[in-house]
């Protein structure tokens, strides 16, 4: 299980050259992520082979290097994520079919909101959120859900450190945030006007499994639209949810 | 990058650990694991901790071990799997509303049927595919679609090797599964009726990406149900989805 000189685990290492594709580099030369992952390029190359051979990664012919269906596999099977996605979908569409704008699932993940789903609207309006993806738990509606509920110390770590903003209308200032937090969990929703993007408004509602508040679920809407329906649909749609995961 | 004496790498054994995690064994302690992934104990311990401190998994309060949100979040960021899906999954839908029955996209993934999506129908029929689970190539209807159109050498290997029955009509004898595989080149989809369960009929389209057969759209229908509407909708979607590829 040899780590390396600088105490840095194998594991470590693997999750760094695995932390090198994105969506805008998804294939790669072993010598690219050898400098994205700040590792000596023989390290590297013997790296790249070792996941190759086990399917994590997959090499084309011209010797570049992409995430294997494999890895996308072993990550599914039995993840929560899944669990959860799979549950939800069904209610996600439906709420999407009536509302028509992009639907959300995100949780909480190491003080950041990650996107397990979306289902996009063609005509919908500008949406910076991708499956997958992060955003800071105090911009975005899904965000200030997970937020608003999560535990106590979590909560006081994120109003302890710098919040930066989004959009001009991104709550950046703790003690307000700390009010819109209040106003969320007494009100069990929150409706976020222009914190992300100027041209939208956002609204969430938690999703709970067994009362405890595991996942938000948004919806990003024209930044004057009604909200009320919206809203009606998603406390719907999260009850749902709620029960198939039980 | 120390080998083990077995003179399997360390990515091999982190696989091997990954790869006992399933929807039915979501949680477990590490000893089941080393059990599972045939590792000496102290190997897996110190492996699981070491895959806990990178995110890749996560220990809960009870000693437990889950599969991490980081795993499923490095596997989706930049993953084939998820790009095709984002691209089919609107047009998975719009099939899927019209029909009303289990819709599913699939590649081939080491000479067997992987399941990336699947839309489910609450009244649709039985059907044994799960995402990120696996069939036999020769009985799902995806599967014949990608042996159809996969190279000759991947094709030959299949078909020199035993085919299980998964149902009394699967199609076991490689002569006749040549011919189906033929006619499903001929034709461009296939109806295979109770192939993998007597009560249904699923039918599969090739999705192309700048010509190649890249994966298989498929519809699992009640068994003596009319087939040309589906497959019309299939082609027309597979048709959208390589567009959307390009």
């Amino acid at each position: 299980m040899a780590n390396s000189r600088s105490g840095e685990s194998v594991a470590e290492r693997i999750v760094r050259v695995l932390e090198t594709f994105d969506a805008d580099r998804s294939a790669q030369t072993p010598s690219q992520i050898a400098r994205r992952a700040s590792l000596p390029s023989s390290t590297a190359h013997r790296l790249v082979s070792e996941l190759v051979a086990t399917g994590l990664l997959d090499r084309d012919e011209s010797g570049q290097v992409r995430l294997g269906m494999h890895l996308w596999e072993v990550a599914q099977r039995g993840s929560r994520a899944l669990r959860l996605r799979q549950a939800a979908l069904p209610y996600m569409e439906r709420v999407q079919a009536r509302i028509r704008a992009h639907t959300q699932l995100a949780v909480r993940e190491q003080d950041e909101t990650l996107f397990l789903e979306r289902l996009s609207h063609p005509a919908a309006v500008s949406n910076i959120a991708r499956v997958a993806g992060r955003l800071p738990l105090h911009a975005s509606s899904a965000g200030l859900v997970l937020l608003a509920f999560a535990d106590d110390a979590a909560r006081a770590r994120i109003l302890s450190r710098p919040l930066a903003a989004l959009s001009p209308e991104t709550v950046t200032d703790p003690v307000e945030l700390d009010r819109v937090l209040r106003r969320t969990r007494r009100e069990g929703h929150v409706v976020a006007h222009g914190y992300i993007e100027p041209v939208s408004t956002a609204v969430a509602v938690p999703v709970r499994e067994r009362g405890e508040v595991i996942a938000a679920l948004s919806m990003v809407l024209p930044r004057d639209a009604p909200t009320a329906g919206a809203l009606d649909e998603l406390r719907r749609a999260a009850a749902a949810i709620g029960r198939a995961l039980a």
